[in-house]
């Protein structure tokens, strides 16, 4: 009896609810946490009732339950390694990637006539958001496995992401050259920390900086540099 | 006598385990932990025996803690106003200025014949290994509130930090006139995303970008430029 009215009960659920289960992996009481969650501004303008605060959140834990995953698996690599893998991993466009496999671009809630918005990264800041309300209603625990096992082993290879640094310089000279544009890896300052040199460099596309990061050698910040180029230009 | 035994154990402790055991508030069983999370790359050049790799786990762990405390201190604030707040709590200026009033000075061990590391940021650096290594001891929940008990009830004053954003461009400008050097923020690109415009504003110092920072609206940005800004000349 208790078990009928169990399943009763499961499908009176709205399909909200049953599409927000199937998404999280489990049943949740707070039910319009994850409605925010979900809410882009182009639809809510008010800060408490869109994304854009949980976003902020959940790009936070994000962050440091990466920081601990690289940290434990490669534990003789040095800190411009894991910085570098951990920008492979959750950059925008890998975030964004992930959400729409997840089926995020379904339940999105944004203005669909602002044709401009399919094409940003709205997805993956929905998925950011969605974290931070996993972590509000469930704690950091729980929320550090739910991204290692919905998130990272699913959708991330990490062998595969060792790889991508020989080839990160090379995408965006090459979308420039299809472009007829040019690019620059510019040294734009130098600076001593300690006995360390300090390096910024700066891509340059067609005169105008696109994107910019310091490191300890050249060849981390222009990496890094290149991958924030290739993000803020939405090269795919 | 099962307390005498306590009492003596507690004076064999050898004065690093003492000051130690000050600095965290706890005993722990992972001495050699911290020692690593106050070892300076300047006197141990292996990943594994220097703080940086602990430094880039508690720089993470540091950030996501300070979100949800804004988070939930503030709970009508949007992001931007979040991640302004947060740039101002745990820049690198001001974890150096928390960890050298820590003690944290005295403790890090570097290369004391190099005068140039007394006057960078390597304290602060110290600070964010050492959270590393607490939360490697102790998990999340109690590094959550080492962070809120030690970090910012003592140090972090919010009202003052709220009132810092009318004054982060002019301090850069005074410092500016003062050296005789020429500060521009400059408007360096507009994009969209979706129907909102993202504006990126450059710090330009005698014609070298010296920051930048995209933001939705270019007081924003600027803000945001202007305190990377002072970090990367180290303007005090």
């Amino acid at each position: 009896m208790k078990r009928l009215h169990h399943l009763i009960s499961y499908f009176k659920k709205s399909p909200f609810e049953s599409n927000l289960r199937m998404l999280i992996g489990y049943r949740t009481a707070n039910v319009l946490l994850f409605q925010t969650a979900l809410n882009h501004r182009s639809v809510k303008e008010s800060p408490t009732e869109n994304n854009e605060r949980l976003e902020f959140l959940g790009d936070a834990i994000i962050s440091s339950v990466v920081a601990e995953y690289l940290f434990k698996k490669y534990p003789y690599k040095g800190e411009g390694f894991l910085t570098e893998m951990r920008s492979k991993m959750v950059n925008r466009q890998q975030l964004n990637h992930i959400a729409i496999q997840m089926g995020l671009r379904r339940l999105t809630q944004f203005n669909k006539m602002d044709g401009g918005l399919k094409s940003s990264q709205i997805f993956g800041n929905t998925l950011e958001a969605l974290v931070g309300a996993i972590y509000l209603d469930k704690k950091y625990d729980f929320t550090k496995n739910w991204i290692v096992e919905k998130m990272i082993q699913p959708y991330l290879f990490m062998d595969e992401l060792e790889q991508i640094d020989i080839n990160i310089k090379n995408k965006i000279i090459g979308w420039a050259l299809k472009q007829g544009k040019q690019v620059d890896f510019v040294l734009a300052g130098e600076q001593l920390e300690g006995r360390r040199r300090l390096f910024t460099i700066n891509v340059v596309l067609d005169g105008e900086v696109v994107a910019s990061q310091k490191g300890y050698t050249k060849k981390d910040a222009s990496q890094v540099a290149a991958q924030k180029a290739i993000e803020a230009l939405g090269i795919v």
